[in-house]
């Protein structure tokens, strides 16, 4: 992935120094075509306001200026950053998990939460909520060390396929956020993920996939513990969960992990709706987006009613507080990259 | 502070630039005088161990040249980037907030903790461990929102003096390690605070004091929770602990916020020896470092048999592998800014 960051200084500092050269007659960068930095996003209003909410925050004429360490964004990954349909991608991996794990664990066998995930019955999964599926693949890979764990998902990354595009999963992230994220960078913020999913699974591709680090990533967690194995130093996971980073746990994820308010987040659910609360309740000019699933032919068409990614309290909201509705069929001249 | 990191670009890019037109005919950034990073910093083992570690892998021939995105630096805060004497700094804030709720918990009156904070007897305290003075503050603030909280704690770095040097807290900052905080930076190091303090009060001044962000400060933490008030959207401080970070809590913590393993670890104490043994658990070039007090006259010197900031396991663990022993007396020149 290009670093448009790095590229902004490179010619920043380039027409600094030829001004500073005056024989210099030729400056072949600064004859550059204008840049539209998100090229996937069509002219519209999603479009504007967030090209003016970076111009205010990042104009030192503004009195909504912004300084670039408190350019904090906060991204929902399943159904913002890439999509969640037919279930939660994650799940699969879990489905994986048990499967795997499934001889050591007799006792499953009348588990309603592992049966629906073993068939597959959508409704039942997510009316039981992500909790009680990651309780038991916090008893699945109980006593595998942190280091194990991010190879398995390494693994099911790199040779799942997605059921109805048979391509992988990170292919199905969504072009138009990836321009936004790249655009945010380039303008100093600092882009964070807030997921109600496990934490190591997004920590294992989020920088390759939306060049996001491991300390910006935000999420559901078991518990580990330091031990000594064989004379090494190791964390072990341990059959409870620590944290689930959903709904009303999004703000609190956020206090532990990144300690300030963000001025930007972007969701698409309403196991968004405080993280967009908390973010709108701060001072000074605020983006709040709201990824809205419209778009049948390309994706998926879902919000109110929907077993995944439901949408109904949220959208209430940024429709009577004029939040930015992104409507995905409208706003987005393309959605994945292999398009 | 001043930000190496971009006057290293800068510079870099001029250059470049520079050569890029050759009428040109004066450097004069070129010509600035050679420049020690670490001017606090007498020669000897230490300096020379860390200087030779940056230098290692921040060279892309090098065999254990590390990308910039990996080059993660954990520091331990009290008696590693500040003084802990004649108590953890933070305890004193803690006192203040304590006696200002006494009222309200007549109960604590024969609350042996309670008492020792009060009378300040050290043993006492230390010998209880920083968890059960950490819970009584967690009822002393409950229901205070982190935002008001926060307040309270930059009154009182604000206000506070050290009983020995009658200063603000923060000017006992180890100049020696502000400048090895931004000789990291300036090689694109992401420096981590990992301290068993309280992670909100370390937040409040970190970034003034270190230029280390919020978001890169990990600590003990009291739980707190998302609730809507007065129409607008709050964390609450419940009277209960979330977390320890303090010991073999310390490569949690570091799984928890940052995801992956440090290459550079600096600590003082016992407290710190997990931590030390985690970031030392990963392959290629490692930093050890373990700050040693040895200086009576300019500090304090201790380290056996102290009760604040023991220093035993840690101290033969670094001798046995040779890990970085920074002995103050002998090894840094200056010790505060303001000598």
């Amino acid at each position: 992935m290009e670093k448009p960051g790095k590229l902004l200084i490179g010619r920043r500092r380039f027409m600094l120094a030829a001004a500073a050269a005056p024989l210099a007659t030729t400056l072949p960068f600064a004859q550059a075509a204008p840049h539209d930095p998100l090229p996937s996003w069509r002219n519209g209003t999603a479009k504007k306001a967030i090209m003016d909410f970076v111009g205010t925050v990042t104009n030192t004429e503004s009195k909504e200026y912004v300084e670039p360490e408190n350019r904090i964004a906060v991204f929902d990954n399943d159904g913002t950053l890439w999509s969640e349909q037919p279930l939660y991608f994650q799940l699969y991996f879990m489905i994986a998990q048990l499967k795997e794990a499934s001889p050591r664990h007799p006792e499953w066998k009348n588990d309603p939460v592992f049966n629906a995930l073993m068939t597959g019955d959508v409704n039942a999964i997510v009316k039981q909520g992500v909790k009680p599926a990651l309780e038991l693949l916090a008893v699945a890979n109980a006593g595998m060390t942190t280091e194990e764990y991010g190879r398995k998902i390494d693994d099911w990354i790199h040779f799942a396929r997605h059921p109805r595009f048979n391509r992988p999963y990170t292919d199905l992230v969504y072009q138009p956020m990836r321009e936004l994220l790249a655009y945010f960078k380039a303008n100093w913020f600092k882009n964070f993920i807030v997921s109600g999913g496990g934490i190591e699974f997004m920590r294992a591709w989020a920088r390759h996939a939306y060049d996001i680090p491991p300390e910006h990533v935000i999420g559901s967690s078991i518990k580990v513990e330091f031990a000594m194995k064989d004379g090494q130093p190791v964390l072990n996971r341990l059959p409870k969960l620590d944290f689930i980073d959903d709904g009303a746990g999004k703000p609190v994820g956020i206090y532990r992990n990144i300690g300030q308010r963000p001025i930007a987040a972007f969701g698409n659910s309403d196991g968004d709706l405080q993280m967009l609360q908390w973010t709108a309740g701060g001072k000074g000019a605020r983006l709040l987006g709201l990824i809205h699933h419209t778009d049948r032919q390309r994706e998926w068409a879902y919000d109110r009613g929907s077993p995944i990614g439901l949408l109904d309290k949220a959208l209430d909201e940024a429709y009577a507080k004029g939040w930015t509705v992104v409507d995905m069929a409208r706003d987005w001249s393309r959605i994945y990259r292999f398009e």
